[in-house]
């Protein structure tokens, strides 16, 4: 009999892996950071004893969810302007505020907000694009959750960086301080095909070559972005970054709303990850991407949040709700994206279009124990026919009970266990006051 | 100084009077079931003091939320069978359980559930359209929730009834037990146009008329029902149903997602009242209704959520953020449907296509005391620049803290008051053994 330092048990143990099995009283047991068996509750009864057993009846248990798209800082502009159109969004609204704010301080405070509320949410993983990416690491350090930080980079100068050898001399610094981290996966993240050239897109991918770390970009996100790429080098985006040789399993990209077929073709061939957007692509009208086509044509597809301004919120169950909704009516078909698929998309495909499909994403010996338990005994959950129905159709942030990341309890009876959740609101307060003092 | 039996206090009051204005640090005087007035918490302390002050700080107000289009009883079904098409879930799954299990009694344990979910949810009145809706009239008395409870009537026999005479009896046989209640507003519903023929209807217009009552009917849900409506009488379903007289204020329809630019004129004109069923259109693959086209037409609409069988729950709040999100889309204009119409429809909007409007709906001197509070003090609600955005984008069924009904607190700190939640949910767990083992 083995010693091990956690035992969680549950009614239903989804592990993710190739077959979706769903196993019924099943258990985890972890030592350390890793994942030692997972199984039958009795398979894992005969091997492993463990002071600590948790979860138990009416839960279930998945791998943490992964929100491969976002931009964390921004929850504290959540709902600060909504129901306008994009330019006006951006120029009168956004910009202006991050024009003012938007400093290491201002990140370091957002980011433990964002923290909070997506490991309440069952996120154990988040993929960010913003500025003063060392901050938000030193703060997932300290709140016990994985993040792929990806360095912006611009081709014009910001509050943070002068020159495109500001952004880069940054984005190095970054990767040289987080490299071999076990919780942040520094990343370079070119911002779009719009707002960088093709020398800081060979640049970026000079750079994460060097040193084996994964892209990060905004692709085909509007109709303007194609017209505009296409007017620019008489390509549509996905055949632009192809031309110049960015397109790779080292990329994931978010959104890829307009794609012709050629596109869809490229992507697969060349193994990008694609970071499905829908909440913020529905809201902010950018259109809908062609989700179930990139599935048949073997992209990799996950789901993406996007910043909190244009969602509003940092829920992957809700991203994974919407999505397998809304594809079913645009396909005029029921039978898409189905709610297998879609926890498959939130959890493993997730993992691994970030590059982290060896450590996490599934429940399997060796791996990393990021997971989640959920509470079933909610009336919105019961009866119960169908378990992946539930988590995709049904489940709320407010179920999550327990979340683990790298083996340790973050969230306990729904309380993060590493900082103090009403410190993080009070921040968050603060800013808000300076934030609506500035546009008064 | 008066007296009032209650007081409720919050930062932000919603009152959904027609200028939609937010009240800051607002409050509601409630005298048995009656607001006695609403305003600032200024205001309200000099006319009334109260020993039962509830609300405050970090909460806001509003107008308990109207689900005008569910069969509540189908909440046993949730989860029973998704992802496949229409005819199949019909055919092989929903009928056949219906079939063996549609007693009276599924219909009394079944009802519980679902107004536990809704009032949990914020949902305070609910049209229902089902059969044994006498037995749910008795459980919402014993539960303290609103209800439109619509007898079904189709033109074919069911375990419920043998011939129309039947389904019609039992229709009055509701109508005199339940008129005049403070809870339950008896209705009768004509199923469809493809499953009732104009004699059904035009009996169903007849006892409406004779009683005062609602009808409440599907209608253009499909885009196989308009062609076969079509093909029966060479007519859009609308076109049919205005023919035969059935069109009027009377009237609110689910669904209408097919209609011709006539079709809404002609529901402007006759002020039938629109049920907008986003998630189950979406998720069945039915299509989505013209809501933005509906509204610039005059057309009332407001939200349902249908079955949970097809949905796969009874949250109202997350119909106003899909349908905000997804009209824009489709709309191509991120304008449309914006965070205040969403909770107009989902208010005042629902009770006035339901015959409420002068008893709920809105948070005004002499209406009822139906109304909700809910704990903002959360972190995806933090920061707040907009209240309006935030109960349409990213508030959950787990933020509502208090729920009142007639003026009696039927939910209070998340729990339920009136009945006891656990033994609902093991009645609940007690049929799905039942159903779970007639289809293995």
């Amino acid at each position: 009999m083995q010693h091990g330092d956690l035992i969680i048990k549950a009614d239903y143990l989804l592990t993710m892996e190739d077959d979706l099995t769903v196993i019924k009283n099943g258990a985890v047991a972890v030592k350390g950071k890793n994942i030692v068996k997972a199984g039958t509750s009795e398979e894992i009864s005969k091997e492993y004893t463990s002071e600590k057993i948790i979860g138990g009846q009416g839960r279930v248990v998945f791998p943490g969810l992964v929100n491969t798209h976002t931009h964390a800082a921004m929850v504290y502009l959540r709902g600060i302007a909504d129901d306008i159109p994009l330019q006006e969004w951006l120029e009168k609204h956004i910009w202006p505020v991050e024009g003012k704010f938007l400093t290491s301080e201002f990140v370091a405070d957002a980011v433990e907000l964002a923290c909070l509320e997506m490991l309440k949410a069952g996120v154990t993983t988040y993929a960010d694009m913003y500025f003063y990416e060392d901050t938000a690491g030193k703060k997932l350090e300290k709140i016990g959750m994985r993040g792929v930080l990806g360095a912006g980079v611009i081709d014009f100068p910001s509050m943070y960086a002068q020159s495109a050898d500001d952004y880069f001399r940054s984005a190095e610094n970054l990767i040289n301080n987080w490299k071999g981290s076990e919780l942040v996966t520094p990343c370079v993240a070119p911002h779009a095909t719009y707002t960088c050239g093709p020398e800081n897109y060979k640049r970026a991918r000079e750079l994460a070559e060097k040193y084996d770390i994964p892209i990060h970009t905004h692709l085909s996100e509007t109709q303007w972005e194609v017209s505009e790429i296409q007017r620019r080098y008489g390509k549509t985006p996905v055949e632009y970054l192809d031309e110049i040789g960015i397109l790779s399993e080292r990329l994931f990209a978010a959104h890829c709303v307009w794609l012709t077929d050629k596109d869809i073709e490229i992507l697969a061939k060349k193994r990008v990850g694609v970071a499905h957007c829908i909440e913020s692509n529905l809201k902010l009208a950018s259109g809908i991407a062609p989700v179930p086509k990139m599935l048949k044509a073997g992209v990799k597809v996950a789901f993406g949040t996007d910043g909190a301004a244009s969602n509003n919120d940092l829920s992957i169950l809700g991203e994974m709700s919407t999505a397998a909704k809304v594809h079913k009516a645009i396909s005029e078909d029921p039978t898409v994206l189905n709610s297998k698929t879609a926890l498959l998309m939130a959890t493993r495909y997730g993992a691994e279009i970030l590059g982290l499909g060896d450590k996490v994403g599934s429940l399997e010996q060796g791996k990393l124990a990021d997971l989640v338990i959920a509470n079933l005994e909610k009336p919105h959950l019961t009866p119960i026919y169908d378990i992946y129905s539930h988590i995709t159709y049904c489940m709320r942030p407010s179920d999550i009970e327990t979340v683990i990341v790298n083996g340790k309890i973050v969230v306990d009876a729904g309380r993060l266990t590493t900082m103090d959740e009403e410190e993080i609101l009070n921040k968050a307060r603060g800013w808000q006051e300076k934030i609506k003092g500035s546009s008064d």
